[in-house]
């Protein structure tokens, strides 16, 4: 699907630019010459990025290339865009907030040493929705500047679906990976809890936090994903080929997904059903169809405690909603946290019911398109109880939604498995990807 | 059981310290000035400081003052020293590495911005071993000087067992909590997984770092826990008055316990046992006789990844010990360590069978007394399990044990409980206690 542009790599496609790094095609001077000319195009609409640094990313170029046999590194020369909340050491690094301008942290985050050590040039820091919380930055969706690319991750998300990066890293304590993939119209993968470090990374809510992975493609995602967790294995061509049992459990909050959106996913599954999936679609049992609550309740009891140094010192400087969260948070009684955490643990015990001898979970990726940019970055229900337990999941593009926009909004099919079969899930979104390419 | 030394405010106990502040009989002032003579007498022989700056301190004394109704607060004037590995504004942070020496975080560690919050005084930075790991610092155990302070919260423990503190705060990845507190002879708590917030602080195994403290007693533990969780009912009087029914159950590692370890668990359990508690000992059902094993490749995994700053960027700096675990954490193959985080879940679901009707586990909480300075920190291997299953943790002292030292090296026995039932830990710790110290 790349379009190799006759100026300069081409951008779109992690493993055909890492195809043309290991064949000579192309090299560090020009794929960072092509990025920052691809930023440039765009940036101005966009807004994705909150520090660009080309004199550090030369740096990198330079760096990299005096390493032995570099072309060969899983992430050879390959441009990535760096969530905010990412500890960087040679760009500033705010986690979206004022009360962190221009702090330079002392180490990298595990992530970002793991994608460098991989050989992958780090362009920029990307906007983040205030601590990756709420309150929206400047970035603007690149299929219509008039709408929100989602968040938290905002800037990833945005990076990669303006053709600026291949590949970007975010994170995802309830829907920040998913929702904005799926409305700028891009893979986004959140890999299971715990297979990627947090280290270094600003924490919202510890026991829901997880870096999330954008690309053009899930052969690319696996690719970012793979270096991320040192597990080469999620990288690479996929290995179970279906076909697969599909269910669409629908819980309480399936009830704010518009009828576009809904539609669009269940034309989605006729697709991969007349392609050999099986699927079925019925109410999710109890207590499964009411975990988006749960999920809500301990990342507002989390938040209020993983951010006591910003609520405590810097109270006046946070953003009103995230005061509201602090605010419910401490309010919360601790045996009603309690109670939340152990709904958790028995769901995660008992998920055979939720799959009910289906391979994967399907649902639409957000409750519909990108909301316009004065309603905010959208709602998280769509991915609460899925993060809440702990699931890879993934958001495959749908194409343009219905609505008559200009341009045309994005949708997204979102997948899950379960817990640490994340290989598996890589294998089913590639195969749910094609065909889905196939009928556009 | 406190003694009021003449000079001024008693530190060896947190509450009776909480309650002359409370009366007016103690301000930060003396209080401050006290530390600073225990300090002066004692560090020169226990070098437990890594950091110390009496201008920092009063500073904070003196924000202190300011506060409205400063004497209500929960740990109002109390001083506190803390490990390493957490972040401060006001003190040097370095986590036991000379790669950060002189390193100054941009915000207080949640767990330090609680304490301040709650009126506590940070008097400084207590002494960890090299990222919470292996390699020891210059502390030695305040009993005799010649003995290790166990690791990896060497300082803290050993400050607190000096009386310059009656509160510190620590860590325990696998047994850097409760072993150090039994080796200096104070009760460390390592409260349940995820009880408190670990953000700013170093990690070194994602899931299985906790924060733990150290105090003279149960009552201190359980009030500086109550404010590190943000629950103020693990402060304050006991709720469960038992009779309690304990278990030992001997798992693999109980071989490595020396004879004379073995003899006071057992001698102290039989002083509970004549106080009204049951007790029974018996061999550890598989799988939860090898966790210790598991826990072991799941720390090595992860540290590899958590720290991949460190080991990519600064290997030459770090230890030889520390590079051989990122090495053996490196040589895992990912389904060893699925397997191995699958082990856990499945213990974890099943802990009813470790428990095996009792109210608590019993153990001593290392494998004998304080090793010398020469031989290390001592093994972790009596805490491994019970960290890896996230279960709240406790030492209590035995006081000096069998051996012919000068000073006498002290014991610990540890006792656990189920996850999430700090508070019920907590109230049976301060009968165990009560009980061991009425028979001493």
């Amino acid at each position: 699907m790349s379009r190799h542009a006759p100026s300069g790599p081409d951008l779109s496609s992690a493993a055909a630019l890492l195809a043309a790094v290991r064949d000579g095609a192309a090299g560090p001077a020009d794929i960072v010459a092509a990025c920052r000319r691809a930023v440039a195009a765009r940036e101005d609409q966009v807004g994705a990025w909150i520090a660009l640094d080309w004199d550090a990313v030369a740096a990198q170029a330079a760096a990299l290339q005096r390493r032995p046999d570099w072309r060969r590194l899983p992430l050879a020369a390959l441009p990535v865009a760096v969530k905010d909340i990412f500890d960087t050491v040679d760009f500033p690094t705010a986690y979206g907030s004022e009360i962190y301008a221009g702090h330079r942290p002392a180490a990298d985050a595990a992530a970002v040493a793991a994608l460098r050590a991989a050989g992958a040039l780090v362009i920029g820091k990307t906007v983040s929705t205030e601590f990756a919380y709420w309150k929206a930055g400047k970035t603007r969706n690149p299929h219509d500047p008039r709408h929100s690319p989602g968040g938290s991750s905002s800037g990833s998300a945005a990076a990669v679906a303006a053709g600026m990066v291949p590949l970007a890293i975010g994170s995802q304590t309830a829907a920040s990976t998913i929702r904005p993939a799926a409305y700028c119209g891009i893979v986004g993968f959140k890999p299971s809890h715990g297979l990627v470090s947090l280290a270094g990374v600003k924490a919202l809510a510890g026991s829901l936090d997880t870096v999330g992975v954008f690309a053009g493609d899930v052969a690319g995602a696996g690719m970012i994903a793979a270096v991320l967790a040192g597990r080469p294995d999620l990288a690479g061509p996929p290995r179970a080929a279906g076909p697969f049992s599909l269910r669409l459990a629908v819980a309480e909050e399936w009830a704010q997904v518009d009828a576009g959106a809904l539609a669009r996913t269940r034309q989605a599954v006729a697709r991969l059903v007349a392609a050999g999936a099986t699927a079925d679609e019925g109410p999710c049992p109890p207590p499964f169809d009411t975990l988006a609550r749960t999920q809500a309740q301990i990342m507002a009891w989390e938040a209020a405690r993983d951010l006591a140094h910003e609520r405590l010192v810097h109270g006046d400087r946070v953003s009103g909603p995230l005061r509201d969260l602090f605010r419910d948070g401490l309010a919360i009684p601790a045996e009603v946290y309690d109670d939340a955490c152990a709904r958790r643990d028995a769901a995660v015990a008992d998920l055979d019911r939720l799959f009910d001898g289906a391979d994967l979970l399907l649902a639409p990726s957000a409750t519909g398109a990108a909301p316009r940019l004065e309603d905010g970055t959208g709602s998280p229900d769509m991915s609460r109880a899925w993060t809440l337990l702990g699931l890879p999941s993934l958001t495959v593009p749908l194409g343009p939604g219905p609505g008559g926009l200009p341009l045309g909004l994005p949708l997204g099919l979102q997948v899950a498995a379960r817990p640490r079969r994340d290989r598996f899930l890589l294998d089913a979104a590639a195969w749910i990807e094609s065909v889905l390419r196939a009928a556009a």
